[in-house]
């Protein structure tokens, strides 16, 4: 089994710098694009065998480290009762806003509201037969508030800030029950065979330090110890933070995933040596031509070469029309890292 | 004249700290929600006595420490040939997104091609009679290439991003023609009777360090030397970059404008005492009870007192349901400044 990326979370040494790409199964590939013209976004996420082939395409192509369960951050929110469509963004059929609607919110154990997802993680984990591990994966619940307030995504997600400031308690209340609702989520997919998880906090950029604590930092410590006892390493990326950083290493997270938005020396010096850092190449960075990809990913591995615990990822999602040329460059100069360590 | 503001640019002592509010003349006032339903937002930015009237209604409810002229970063890019509509977002006819295009811009006199704003800056002078400055404005070239490129406003502005990997050149060439068309724009609303100019960098945010220097910051620094000799102070404002800090407050402007994500006494350790600083209470903490907004303003002004050169402001423009009292109660907090600053 190639364990670099396992060892990386935990901040062993490793043969070469490990790589995973963020949303990795996704419509840069042609393969996927021909699988969504056969089903739908969320027919794929709930067919267990549907969602292991989307994830298992990029590995096909790419010598990744780890393969990510194909899904979304929003589908466990269905444990809540809440419903929703893709088009191709989320659309929830009704945000929650009031107390009374935070009140009504179910609380149905995952295993029984989205059963598939185990199944999924439990499947994929037996078709990579120990090749490469498998990634779990939950919103954080702020971002995953941020959603559900607003009611879909759009940009500044003012709705769910204007609850933090005039509703500070009913935001609360909903943070709690998005925690506990993660951790179990989080739990059912490593009982399935996730051998790492990540929290995506995509949203908690929009919050300023005196805010963060509160209403995100102090909910992912509670999912971080909600499942740290069943030993998978622990990953919480934030997105849009470079605010935050120091902050976000005290999660308890064993790996901080960054955007692209500080560069790794920086941030290697700012949250100190006991936390691995995953990121965080620009994904526009991959629409350079191929020798240009391969200097600015290059750049990126200068910054924290030599120091334990580092995964190679983008700073976000790999976009929609990103060229393949751009992806194998990427690959080629984490591969080349071996050759140079061994140097 | 009450010249608070402009002393507080310079880092001069003032009796007690000045207030303008980003977008104070905007859709939170009956009065300009009334004015809108008479005439569309761009004939009332391109005539002269609206614009002013516009600009004046703030100051009409609130003893605002000045006036800006009422308009939108967009609108000189008809200097450049540029066609667009509001709706209410901007939408340009065409985006620009080849060389070709880039080489096609025009390059009018902001005198001939927005010739109203020049009137009613100094219509708008005439008006105040004194009572306080004028502030003109332009958008950062970055910033305008973000809308120029996208073609609208649009998360992420992933087009400008593409384009400055894909084609740097081409980039450069535009934020040089941007620079050009901004110098004199500038220079226009300052020999027209405006006191001090704000550069308005709202998407800078989305560069890293690396690219920040050479795609935004070096530009700006272009137009800050362009507009010295003229005198007026100059305020550079940058939306979410907390990364950017300390090379944003190298531009030469006299004042650096924050987002609400870095709180000021860290921002003031960060880029030194050379610098005056404008903001930054997060527009959303307008939506809190007028009590906890008072609390929240006196945060901000507290993380700075005793420091030369504070300019309050929100972190970002004022939303369109922002309740009157919450105004109300950051002016308040404002003003109590005084009693406490004589104390």
């Amino acid at each position: 089994m190639t364990d670099r990326f396992l060892k990386a979370c935990r901040r062993e040494p490793v043969d070469r710098t490990p790589l995973w790409i963020m949303r990795q199964a996704g419509r840069y590939l042609p393969e996927y694009r021909e699988l969504r013209q056969k089903v739908d976004f969320l027919t794929l996420c709930k067919t267990p065998e549907l969602a292991v082939e989307a994830s298992l395409q990029p590995l096909r192509r790419f010598p990744l480290d780890a393969s990510i369960i194909f899904s979304d951050i929003l589908l466990p929110l269905e444990a809540l009762g809440v419903k929703m469509t893709f088009n191709p963004g989320p659309k929830l059929a009704e945000p929650v806003r009031t107390r009374a609607q935070v009140d009504a919110l179910e609380s149905r154990p995952a295993a029984e509201a989205v059963p598939f997802v185990g199944e999924a993680v439990r499947l994929l984990r037996r078709e990579l037969d120990g090749r490469t591990p498998v990634i779990g994966f939950c919103g954080a619940p702020f971002t995953l508030a941020a959603y559900l307030v607003q009611g879909e995504g759009k940009e500044g997600f003012g709705a769910v800030k204007t609850m933090l400031y005039r509703e500070p308690a009913t935001l609360a209340h909903l943070l709690e029950k998005l925690t506990a609702a993660m951790i179990d989520y989080l739990r059912l997919q490593i009982a399935a065979g996730a051998q790492a998880v990540q929290i995506f906090d995509s949203w908690a950029g929009l919050l300023a330090p005196m805010q963060y604590e509160s209403f995100a930092l102090r909910w992912v410590r509670a999912i971080v110890d909600g499942v740290a006892d069943l030993g998978a390493p622990i990953i919480y990326f934030v997105n849009g933070g470079p605010h935050l950083l120091e902050d976000a290493a005290t999660s308890g997270a064993d790996v901080l995933g960054l955007c692209w938005r500080t560069p790794l020396d920086v941030a290697a010096v700012r949250v100190g040596p006991a936390i691995a850092l995953q990121g965080n190449l620009d994904p526009h960075a991959l629409f350079a031509e191929p020798a240009e990809v391969t200097k600015l990913a290059n750049d990126v591995l200068a910054r924290v070469a030599g120091r334990p615990g580092h995964i190679m990822n983008l700073g976000h999602g790999i976009l929609p029309d990103t060229p393949i040329a751009s992806v194998e460059a990427l690959v080629a100069a984490v591969q080349a890292t071996a050759r140079r360590d061994a140097a």
